[in-house]
């Protein structure tokens, strides 16, 4: 089934320890849609300037991504500026230009409005709100949001997590958000506000889902080389959704399987520059850091109880 | 079969956000001897002072612990008074105070000679290698170590670490001793030091365990509360050794299942002052946190290939 995904494309300046990036293929939808095509047909609502290159956007159209959403608007197109500390897990914004992106108010094709999955990824409260009422009788909602909304757009965040299935946020927005310093706490807050499912993303220190049926812990998958943070996020959210548009349910073990398929994505996206972990990789990739993901987390218990 | 472990017992003062407990029982032998009984028969080395408690030996004694290796000696018992952060990753040490400890060089009784399972907890590492020299033909010697050894003894423990098995330490350690900031890294150049087995304690994060069979990472169990983030590495030692030792090998399935039965342990010691989280603690109650352990990380992964 085709997912619906609404937010960013920007061109991304990024500065780590290994190096520095500039003008690099950015946004929460570029990482997203190049991790989820993998499992499900994706279609993008954007938009980009006039300095986006047509190169970029082929790296899209030649994925099978459909870009017919992407509308491209006169002026530069959403500029971030960040520097990542020898700690990898802070970073600083150097600077951000909001450009096209700044009065971003997609009306959805008539195809799109009949998506049976939908995420919403990291833009106003409000402005997820408009695109979600257009799509007639969405089967999966998944949310993204960020500290900056939480702290100036909480009612209208608030008035949509009814409205979701799934939010995903990091461990300081799950805090903000819900009040409670500890994580177990801050989940279970979180799925009394509205959503069924709560991802809550802890970087190298992986994921915690939050259901109706219990929590789900899993690391991320360790690595000898962290090159650029930048996106994995969305990396995560692209997988997760991907594989669930293509399970076609919510079952606690399609959930758990999907966690498992974001946190390998993310793990390739993370050990490049921008998107260039997920631009080149085959599914013969994927489905081997899968079985390794499997064999890193599997406790063998089955195989100790059976002796 | 029974276990010979080595360390300190000690009266702690504790504050942390939760409260405050005064000249309560710790030590790291405390704390791995009321763990790994549940496991497997265990024999303490560790001295203590002219002020320690009759009731206090009692709540070894009473638990079929082998007390015979605890000498009395004049003087205080070893005092630690520490102080955690409202983040109880961080802690301040108030003061120290070595006492009868300072002069500490124990002398292996016959049978104790004969052990088959080691466990070197946290003391000098000259110390450490002084009661290993006693002691016949070890088939798994463990050993644990904390940053003043590693910065002010390393020669001492570089020449003992070709002489352990497994190696315990968290994750600053490790990136000390092996002069790695990425964690893989990290442990596996303390592979190539030594040791077969090298478990680096990431605290609330969980264990992430390298042996000759790859990497194995668990989270930690997620709880409600932390009221007493003490003795939790101790813990987790006392209950993987004791699995190891009850099993009797370190086959790749023998480390995971004992690396959860470490963490389960864990969480409970953690969830009370002292050792009062892991003392009243029936089997049932490891039993049922081990099962709900095995569904927190269960990826449902076979259950998925199988539809």
């Amino acid at each position: 089934m085709s997912i619906l995904v609404v937010g960013s494309m920007a061109y991304d300046t990024i500065e780590t320890p290994h190096g520095k990036a500039e003008s690099a293929i950015g946004g929460s939808v570029s990482y997203f849609a190049l991790a989820a095509r993998f499992f499900s047909p994706v279609s993008i609502v954007a938009a980009i300037g006039t300095d986006f290159r047509d190169e970029d956007v082929r790296i899209f159209a030649e994925r099978a991504i459909d870009i017919r959403g992407v509308t491209r608007r006169d002026g530069p197109t959403f500029r971030w500026h960040g520097r990542y500390h020898e700690d990898m897990n802070i970073r600083d914004t150097v600077s951000v230009a909001l450009n096209v992106f700044a009065d971003f108010s997609p009306d959805l094709l008539p195809d799109q409005r009949r998506s049976d999955y939908v995420f919403l990824a990291n833009i106003a409260p409000e402005l997820q709100a408009h695109v979600l009422a257009q799509v007639a009788s969405p089967k999966v909602v998944a949310a993204d949001t960020m500290n900056l909304w939480i702290n100036n757009e909480r009612p209208a965040l608030v008035a949509l997590l009814p409205r979701i299935g799934i939010l995903t946020l990091n461990d300081e927005e799950a805090r903000m958000l819900s009040g409670e310093h500890n994580l177990v706490k801050a989940g279970r807050a979180l799925l009394r506000m509205g959503p069924r499912t709560v991802l809550i993303k802890r970087g190298e220190y992986g994921v915690l889902q939050f259901s109706q049926d219990g929590m789900f812990a899993v690391p991320a998958y360790p690595l000898e080389e962290v090159v650029d943070p930048t996106g994995a996020g969305d990396t995560f959210a692209g997988a997760f959704m991907g594989f669930i548009a293509r399970r076609g349910g919510l079952s606690e073990s399609a959930l758990r399987t999907a966690v498992v398929y974001g946190s390998v994505m993310a793990s390739f996206a993370v050990e490049r520059f921008s998107i260039d972990g997920l631009a080149r990789l085959a599914w013969e990739d994927i489905d081997a850091r899968y079985r390794a993901f499997i064999e890193l987390t599997d406790s063998h218990h089955s195989r100790w109880t059976s002796q």
